[in-house]
């Protein structure tokens, strides 16, 4: 098993939703107390701007304001991870730097990526992760995910890690991801300072077993996510897996039913916001996906769905 | 819920694996006692030739060998649906007739692909299956899974299943699977005899709920999967989703860890067969995957765990 | 052929790039001289903020900035399509809204579309390109090409067109084009006011035998296109044959070993930019494919070649 | 100008179409009529079963009868290369084994692909192409095509080269082609016996150019493409780039507008073939696509086109 250093970022980091009004605006309001009920989950880390927090769906104003709004909110009661991908190099540095300047503790990015043909090669890669870098003197988690349509090979990432020491953390979310994990941690050794998984958490205990020294999963349930790895850590390995299996079927629902709404829907349920709202082109959940939604959740009652209550 | 038509095809179908030997060869004494195991999980059906048998690994004659085989092996035990897919509507329409002359009771194909590129329109997809259906004399399940590449929307399932009569089942094994199936229920209506979930039933739960009358998950555990569909049928929806939550850890494991592997694996264990070689480049399983998978399966212990020792 | 509305666009409408001074700023006196020679080519019409103009290595701010200083001066010398392609609908219904209060005669997007697996369905985007047109009261292009990842079939195009009435154009630039404006124009008869192709004319004979009435070029050598259309047009085709026949070898160049990056090399070789810088992670033209590139420009001499000199 | 080994091949080695009679058969004299037209074209090579030759509509058995016949035609006339591309290694690897016991000079290979998602990782791949060789004894040329749905990277493709040296010859039919053979030949030096490139010949002048010492196009127009290296080879570069004008209008209809239907047309108004038809669901051409095809081509007047009248 992986033994993480002794300064380094671990546990759960789950990702803030971005709430929306009815009419579609950003609920400020909203968007803290999201935040008051993150901390109080227990989370060790938080991180905004990425897919579940619908960065897809924000203006770059809407993303300044949000990023500033959350890291002084937060303010220091945990550390915040700021997702910073864009496909140009230039402009994923400067959201780099102005994160760095606000307060972040970790940049998020995937490689650069746009539709369904823009990619770089390794070498351009290599680049970006190093222009940011510089930009911003954080250090930084590379998210290996589907979205990008990149495939990041084993020995790429640890390329990486060595060529551009701030990258050290990895969010590996794809077919296979244990064993990604774990050959990542063979090959990477001690320029692996973080190996995560996400996907909200779909392969928590095949990933601790292969390694894994923290999880970004939603925000859906990240203090029933704690106790399993709290016990995993333990060496309690039974105790976690049982943990695991309680919360599994709403965690498969959330993954295969409900994507970036299961949170919010919960949040809304629990009072936490006001609506569960998603922008278009993204629907809201059929009737009977949320009902099927809480009645998985009532089973396990996470804070989310009585934190506002 | 959806009520199926009374000679319809409903339960659990699951797919046989195609055992090879340690050096390649099929091993056809392997696969006789993989549907005799199956037989004797209770399996409502048998599906051969699948991407779960490896079919993308097989030439010709070995799809012809083992289509005789297994029609002659399980010689009207459980009724078999044999794939058929090919990208070439002419050769997908011979597979059909075989099979048909060999007593298979259905055909399942997925639409016409080939590599990253080629795709057929609409109207060629209707031509594709609509001869396949002239060829065979047999209902149809199409097979709509994210490896054909290509994008099936209700309304054009409904209209094929209009347009060309065989075509009566379906098996939906996508993302948002059960709003898929709810959609193409409520727009189909007596047109889908038979509305399926597949990948290894790891949305079971949600798609019965969505009126799902079948399932295609691999051959791991069928006999466990069943009792989840008589429970949600006789109405005990809570004692299905206590089932279905029993089982789950495994079925995720296998989905996303192991993938065909996961049942050549428990059954070699369990003495069905005596290799659980796949063909390269599909790999065989970590060592830690591996003892991951069998420590799952030994806690709800199903019939291919043990079924040869 | 189609014959066009009487107040319909038609003709030649080019693409105009972006420069970026070597250190990566926008070169917005640059701006304006590209903008003034493509007057000068005779263009029919100008599209800004487009894949060409590298819209996906812009901020929000830049783009708003490039909107307004294009509209400004070109001021009426030609009609302007502005792109406001976005994933999200009310991002995009922003941007479009902001066009046409700037001067834009025209609108252009893509079917919403993230990374490699976010996408809308057919109703979603119905919805979309619905609400964008509701926001801005100008015609919109439809712009079909692989970047987008989406499969726009011709029933669904004319769909768009008869569902919303401001959908009258659409730039095709997929393989086999000139099939698809046929079909197109068969399918959507007077709801189609412009067919038109795209990438950089690479099937431009073809497609206006098909029927096209307009096609949106790189505006590398716009005058040297617009004679194959007045040709055509006129019912010279032998004679648009043979012109286009000329200018070939360097549109094939362009389209595969070049891209973008063709139009800002010839244009600063033509003193009309300071730069041919392109943003990272894009990669500046190898040595030796710019001194091709620049061979077969100086074979044809397009006015983009000396204007500046 | 890489100047090639003294027993490599090079220079024009075209696809061999496979043409079906009307009702679907393989057409064998019609095939062997088609390999002797080739022999009259002058090419250096013949390619066989390859995807214009409609490789994924054809079963093993008619594989097995078409490269026995072509191989016992031929009959040492012109090296011919046998495709052998299977996702299986074990298949590809026997496909080899009788190419090479029937008399072919090589063998060409995609890395392997299934689909739109079953790819091998780099030592996957590598131990895909080793076994092969093993089987073969031949040289090996890696087809490196957008259909395989794999990026293979200049690094992997000179590391494929030095670790199997069977692996010699690289046709490269990818965006930025050229780029991607001129990055090839300077890493790969001696190990890179064949620089070519493929796709119709539509980045002829320009993989020259960059170093390419062979080109396999379709069979429609080898007799014309030939010159273009000849004198190319011999230092006259205008005459080549104006016999490569010369044809590009027809080339570059062929790519973008007709695919592989190009040449079986052509050969039948030629008489060299009884029909022109696909298999399903591959689509005829529309009749417009048709008359215009012949229309360029009756302008260069190929050797097809009136063969066998």
């Amino acid at each position: 098993m992986n033994s993480a250093p002794a300064n380094s970022f671990s546990g759960v980091f789950p990702i803030a939703p971005t709430p929306f009004t009815e009419s579609g605006e950003i609920d400020l309001h909203g968007q803290r107390r999201v935040l008051d009920c993150m901390i109080d989950q227990g989370v060790d880390g938080i991180c905004i701007l990425a897919n579940y927090s619908e960065q897809f769906l924000l203006t770059d104003a809407e993303r300044d304001t949000l990023a500033e709004l959350c890291l002084s909110h937060v303010a220091g009661r945990a550390p915040v991870i700021v997702t910073c991908s864009h496909f140009s190099t230039r402009i994923a540095a400067e959201r780099a730097r102005k994160a760095a300047s606000a307060g972040a503790a970790m940049l998020m990015l995937m490689p650069p990526y746009h539709g369904s043909g823009l990619r770089a090669d390794e070498k351009g890669m290599l680049e970006h992760f190093a222009h940011v870098a510089d930009a911003a003197r954080l250090p930084i988690m590379i998210q290996d995910a589907p979205l990008s349509g990149v495939n990041l090979s084993v020995p790429f990432l640890v390329r990486l890690a060595r060529e551009v020491p701030a990258v050290r953390y990895f969010k590996v979310e794809v077919q296979g991801a244990a064993a990604k994990l774990r050959g990542l941690i063979e090959a990477g050794g001690d320029s692996i300072a973080g190996p995560f998984d996400g996907e909200e958490s779909i392969t928590l205990m095949a990933d601790l077993d292969a390694g894994a020294t923290g999880t970004m999963p939603s925000a859906m349930l990240p203090d029933l996510i704690k106790p399993v790895l709290e016990h995993h850590r333990a060496g309690r390995r039974q105790e976690a897996a049982a943990a695991y299996a309680s919360i599994l079927p709403l965690i498969n629902f959330e993954n295969r039913q409900c994507g970036l709404r299961a949170t919010k829907t919960v949040m809304r349920e629990g009072g936490v916001i006001g609506s569960d709202a998603v922008r278009h082109p993204l629907e809201p959940l059929h009737p009977a996906t949320l009902k099927g939604l809480l009645e998985l959740a009532a089973a396990v009652d996470p804070l989310a769905l009585r934190w506002g209550r």
